[in-house]
């Protein structure tokens, strides 16, 4: 494994999306692997962990999630800007090769049952929270995080250094279209103490 | 009012939370105005548009919403940095003058029923949906955007502009504590048609 990828405690493990990254959501059941792009997720609680995320009725990965029960959220990169854009916009159903053609490598970190995409700066494995109504009524999916993980070089201690890697780093954040912003600077609040 | 504060496009509404910022709730009942800091609001549906909005079951704000079943998601900038910090940081019930000290000015955007941030980058009126087993289970809430505006000197055209206006202008995006990233620099992606 690459030994830059370290675990994250599970208590920091908001600290991951906290900030409002565009994530990559991926599943696989059945042999099948999608991947696909969600500006709509977002943290939900601290311990456990839980976080929400929208997955439209058109997208394979929905059925994946549905069937399967786990997922993986994940954080790309700037590296990663072009693969990001082509999997939120193509569909397995058209595209069987999709995940090559987006230039997707998957990553084991956690037994064999999750597709992790490899070159992302955080990964967070997630239990499927059924609720019916939700995901009925709006697409909305709630998982508990049961392990995360990050590449120390942007993550370490709790915290994000953006500041400290390269350009290619930094979070994404979607806007519409082929548009993104990438995370910026930091800023530190006055009085803040930590 | 503000001549630079417009009217957003419903239909565009979930383009001012796209990128994932740190936002402002405020809410209003019985004579009672509160505003407090939340990273964890996420767009939920783009007609009508929704939001979720996770609001802990010690926040006054909380209490407000439930009871008026209205309230306020803005978007703060770098600007309103420590505002946004101190009304996270500080409860109504320990600083009763929590607005003034926080030095938080409201505007008046539609009618006299809801709190409104001056300063902030844009601004979405919801009312909430009910779904009392999110609220109860989960602090989770939903709200439909009844009305949105923008201040055009960053917003406009159903686009941020971040890139255009001066770094005070730059959405927030919390982390932990008093730290903070800022929005960065605009990515386009490969074929990007938009």
């Amino acid at each position: 494994m690459n030994p830059h990828i370290q675990p994250v405690p599970l208590e920091k493990a908001y600290r991951l999306l906290n900030h409002g990254p565009t994530v990559l959501v991926s599943s696989r059941f059945d042999g099948i692997d999608n991947v696909m792009a969600a500006a709509w997720a977002c943290a939900l609680d601290f311990a456990p962990p839980k976080l929400t995320v929208v997955l439209d009725k058109a997208v394979r990965t929905r059925a994946l999630v549905e069937a399967s029960g786990r997922f993986v959220v994940q954080v790309p990169t700037v590296a990663l800007l072009d693969l990001t854009n082509e999997v939120g916009n193509r569909s397995l159903a058209e595209h069987p090769d999709k995940l090559p053609e987006a230039g997707v490598e998957l990553l084991r970190l956690a037994g064999d049952t999750l597709p992790f995409v490899a070159g992302c700066a955080a990964w967070l494995e997630c239990r499927l929270v059924p609720e019916p109504h939700n995901q009925a009524s709006y697409d909305l999916f709630i998982g508990e995080v049961m392990a995360a993980w990050a590449d120390e070089r942007v993550f370490r201690d709790g915290h994000w250094h953006f500041e400290d890697a390269g350009p290619e780093w930094r979070s994404i954040h979607h806007v519409a279209g082929g548009h993104f912003y990438a995370i910026g600077e930091p800023m530190r609040a006055h009085g803040a103490d930590e």
